[in-house]
């Protein structure tokens, strides 16, 4: 079976800490594999890579909307279920802690390190008016061609 | 890397504009890219295909029920997220049709254009009593084999 | 394209009713296609795999929380639309009769059968204190070590 190309790709499109999670273990697992692997950050999912503190940027109203309705980045992200008004991310995180188990930030620095491709998808940024400086470093930039480009050429492609 | 076929299929289950959104965007970007796509349309994800206008066909009442209680096409999908009870989608209509971006209308015009195939899930048919007149023209019929057949030939799977 | 390995591995993340039944319609439909089949139950698609009576073991307080506020079992999935407090499943239920369509807990038993390997994710049975007992029989157990291995050798990976 050595003729067929390996390689994942996961598009995030979910805004939910546990698809996050999910997303992230499975790229650092495949990577840890030696899958070439590329994340794909596209609608509610981009907001996975903005950082955590508030970016001063010129803004239309809508845009600054959508902004402040969004999360901040992965620690405010909340749960697909049992979200509790916010605190079933904490007990997960809890106990998340106790297991050891690497946290969402962590996870994101894994990935980084073992050479994941980033990419933000630019007609989300476009809609939702985030600009590069709101995200944070290290990314990629593209549309579905991009994303198109590299699922070609792998066998494990997910929509999350 | 020629040894491997490329191609592109799409299990769309989720009724939410959104989720149809990023479905059909991905679908006409491989089909420019030269992948056979094909869309199978299942549970909720079964309303993208219906007509906009109401099809007087004659239905048991639980059926009768669940064809009003689901949207009539896409134009009346709800968000994934930040619906506000119908806000959500018009703002985001808004702000697509202030970037120029294609409608969902005309995302599925052009995949139809571009030949990606577009399955009605019989089984979800059946079960929520839909019938082919209250889907609009151009589609194909089949179930989970259907899927299975095409999915076998091809590298990039998704489940939306 | 014989030189491409068919196979199937699913990730059954959600713990919806409708996905968990489109999981097993698709991993049934590929089997008897002749794919090598691989589910992988995750986060709130763990309880998928719970037995339906209640399992004395020993456990924190917290462990304790999420096994009572999580459901035993696919019988007590609910919808991830039009769940009306219950409602929802049962009418859905009821068509599926009707039709005499296979219901979740038949077509998880035909999964069996057909040689479909469950894997019951180890890590979220940590995280969410989820002991072998609790769970049903016949299940292999691994982390997203396992899960990588297989899907590197199918073309059809989905993540549900």
């Amino acid at each position: 079976m050595a003729e067929q190309p390996k390689g994942t790709t996961i598009i995030l499109f979910s805004g939910d800490m546990d698809k996050a999670m999910a997303a992230f273990i499975i790229a650092n697992g495949a990577a840890s594999f030696g899958h070439d692997v590329t994340m794909f950050f596209t609608f509610w999912g981009l907001n996975a890579l903005r950082k955590d503190e508030r970016v001063p940027v010129k803004k239309g109203l809508l845009e600054k909307a959508f902004g402040k309705l969004m999360p901040r980045g992965v620690e405010r992200f909340g749960l697909s279920k049992m979200n509790f008004a916010g605190l079933g991310p904490k007990l997960i995180k809890h106990v998340m802690k106790k297991h050891q188990t690497a946290s969402l930030p962590e996870l994101i620095e894994m990935a980084k390190e073992q050479g994941v491709k980033l990419v933000a998808c630019t007609m989300t940024m476009d809609l939702l008016g985030l600009q590069k400086e709101e995200l944070i470093d290290g990314l990629e930039y593209g549309g579905v061609g991009t994303y198109i480009g590299d699922a070609s050429e792998r066998n494990v492609n997910l929509f999350i």
